[in-house]
């Protein structure tokens, strides 16, 4: 009996093995929509919401799907729309969503990548057809652990401060926690009405979140990488550097310039608004500025009301959101390694060098293909979006096209629309949401996970695209 | 003294030889800035307007630069506020402009491809030294004969119903000539305040003007090449195209898909809006969508308001006026070709194919390197011109954006904002339109027309990009 089940349960073990490696795709989609469904029909319930009567279908959908998504977009306040039990169905949404997420694109990354130490374990258990699962499981662990770690980390570093704000240990806990889930994987789902702002100059509890946004934005192959290549206590930290690899470069580098472009045109552009920053003390300019940086890539938290901001200040975080952050990371978008590459073929377009080079490293070709669908892709289903929207509302282009790319990237920024759209609108960014989620794996997986003649030459590094 | 002179003479001629093909983009930039500021203080002069008081600077060089890069946006009313000899101005503007954007394009893209007759010629001659001239000279001659043919062939086929619609032989004939100019050079210039707008269901008027638009759209090497292509009179038709070279091919597929897809959409999104198609008969409608499909792909003239088409279809037209039309023609934008091999680069990523493949011709790998900084850089100049105009003006972003993109693409239609513009305003949307018209062929010179080591294979054909 006991011999049948595991024979039963091998079988099992054998089909998601098969699906896995066959239609990767597929499996992680459907995964996602049976995920998603469950967490909908966990909100569906009378009591998830503060009054008792129940979600309508259309927002508990939309609230699964962005807190599954870790978008962070709402149509109900978080805080006081859904009870204790629908907050911690919504949290728990962004912990299953988030470490869903990880763990699928980090496998299909390092497949792809074809480099990380455990991925090789992988490949040779696939090609020799054993214990396949049981280094799943190691990798499974390991993201489980660290994610864990860094998620109460944050929440302990903000723990103190949250106990002054709060003047409630217990209420300060919970917040402490729900921000520390939220921040590292990239949700931006708040536990109150007014969410950040009433602490626009509150540095002791604003780093913390965004370093967990950072960080939680590089992605867990970066994240590993370093926790690796950091070096022992004891030993020297020259050169540790140089024990990262091309993806990890590729995306702190790319992260940090964006980090610091996007604050800084932020800073300016918002420096006199009377509604953003123009009241704002130089000091609590610059931490916001720092903040509003980080969050497009995708973090999703707000210190300052976006809907104020210029249009102008708009575009730029369309920009940084259509990027979005690290490769299997919880953040969305085109992710900046993807953006990096087409950078360097620009720039060795620009002098004329045969291959595509950063670091010490070429980047082979058909990586530069795979980055234009990804871009091509992400801007096809952008523009039908804001198409939809726009003849479904009555809305300026600069708040849809916002909104979408929001969505698309699974941000969770808002200008305000989205509590206020019809259902049908809601259906649009919710749709949006969830293949701004899965596209970028599909694409990936579906356009980089074929048996592909290659050219031996060396040394060459792959970079995850999307 | 006459041989001095003839000496002196080559010597120029050497110095101009020597700049066109060391330092090619620096050359273009500077005669075009000439040109612009040659017609610039032709405007300026006190009977170029109608009421002799002469124009401001900023007009006159709005209008100078919309010209001489046949882009259409207008500060003034072409036909109320310019005299006849400011209109005269205008429409040698659009001749000069138009041509001297062929004859640089066909040149640089001819040697870019490395594929047409002529350029062999060229490209031989550049190397033994000889004669190199007397080959420009004879690409000019074509090019002159050329366009001025088709334009006088529009003139002509329009100038009946001109009479019809003028009631005076002389009028008649004159708007022929603009319009036959404006038209085949994609300029978009009207001679009346009201322009095309009162015949919005007149096929005999607007069918040549579209297809001059279409054919002007296509450029320089693509009509030349299907001149050649088409069998003489007497010739079996049977396999024709198979003459045509691979980015006529490319180039007319591209334009013929994109005229389709746009002149759909906009039917479908128009349809029932009462300030554009919804008053006109099923048959108006089909022309009045025909002809704004071709509009984008740089013609940029207009049948309907297009001030008061819905966000939607202002968002199409932005997609179609970025991509613009054919290379080495006076159409802007990324070109059809760019769009074509980003597509291509796709569609072979998806097969797992080693080679971008086109009509059995392999298309090499740097083209996509090209590609992608014509798109990068020209993304970018869109972004930064539109925070620009933000920041000038009130404006929202869907109005700001069309602009932008009509400016930088050369189209020319306008959604009534830049007659409103502030000076500094004028100054950004003019600055755009110089750098969208030499920006394509800067950058496909300064990155193209470099030795690179190319590894010999057969069969390979290259399309220009940009
Ligand atoms: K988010
Ligand atoms: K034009």
């Amino acid at each position: 009996m006991a011999r049948s089940l595991r024979h039963r349960l091998f079988g099992l073990r054998e089909l998601v093995d098969e699906l896995a490696f066959r239609a990767p795709a597929r499996l992680a989609v459907s995964v996602f929509a049976c995920v998603v469904g469950l967490f909908a029909a966990l909100l569906m319930v009378p009591f998830a919401t503060a009054d008792g009567e129940g979600a309508r279908f259309v927002d508990a959908l939309f609230t699964a799907v962005s807190a599954v998504c870790v978008t962070g977009l709402v149509v109900q306040d978080t805080g006081t729309y859904w009870s204790l039990y629908g907050q911690i169905v919504i949290l728990t949404g962004i912990k299953v969503g988030g470490f869903g997420i990880m763990t699928v694109a980090s496998l299909l990354g390092m497949i792809v990548s074809r480099k990380i130490g455990l991925t090789q374990k992988l490949l040779t258990a696939s090609e020799t057809k054993t214990s396949r699962l049981g280094d799943v499981g190691s990798l499974v662990r390991v993201i489980i652990v660290t994610a864990t770690t860094l998620e109460l980390s944050i929440a302990l570093l903000i723990f103190p401060r949250l106990v002054v704000i709060e003047d409630n240990v217990g209420t300060a806990a919970w917040h402490a926690l729900f921000y520390g889930i939220s921040a590292f994987n990239n949700a931006g789902f708040v536990p109150t009405p007014e969410g950040l702002m009433p602490h626009v100059g509150d540095w002791a509890l604003l780093l913390p979140i965004a370093l967990g946004v950072f960080i939680g934005a590089l992605g867990f192959p970066v994240i590993l990488n370093m926790q690796r290549a950091l070096p022992r206590p004891g030993h020297r930290w020259r050169n540790w550097t140089k024990r990262l690899s091309l993806h990890s470069k590729l995306t702190l580098v790319t992260s940090g310039v964006l980090f610091v472009v996007g604050a800084l045109l932020l800073l300016v552009l918002e420096w006199s608004n009377p509604d953003t920053f123009g009241p704002l003390s130089f000091g609590d300019k610059l931490l916001a500025s720092v903040f509003a940086g980080i969050m497009p890539r995708s973090g999703g938290f707000s210190t300052v009301d976006v809907g104020a901001m210029t249009q102008s200040s708009w575009l730029i975080q369309d920009a940084l959101m259509f990027v979005g952050g690290g490769s299997a990371s919880t953040a969305g978008g085109i992710k900046v390694t993807t953006l990096a590459v087409m950078l360097l073929a620009i720039m060795a377009e620009a002098r004329g060098d045969r291959d595509i080079e950063a670091f010490g490293r070429r980047i082979p070709r058909d990586v530069l293909r795979l980055s234009i669908a990804v871009v091509f892709t992400g801007a096809s289903i952008v523009l039908v979006s804001c198409v939809a929207l726009l003849e479904i509302t009555e809305l300026q282009l600069s708040v849809v096209l916002f909104e979408v790319l929001s969505a698309f990237a699974t941000v969770g920024l808002s200008t305000g629309i989205t509590q206020g759209l019809p259902d049908s609108g809601k259906y649009v960014l919710a749709l949006l949401m969830f293949v701004g989620r899965t596209g970028a794996v599909t694409v990936v997986a579906v356009l980089a996970l074929r048996d592909r003649r290659r050219i031996v030459r060396f040394p060459e590094e792959r970079p995850i695209i999307g």
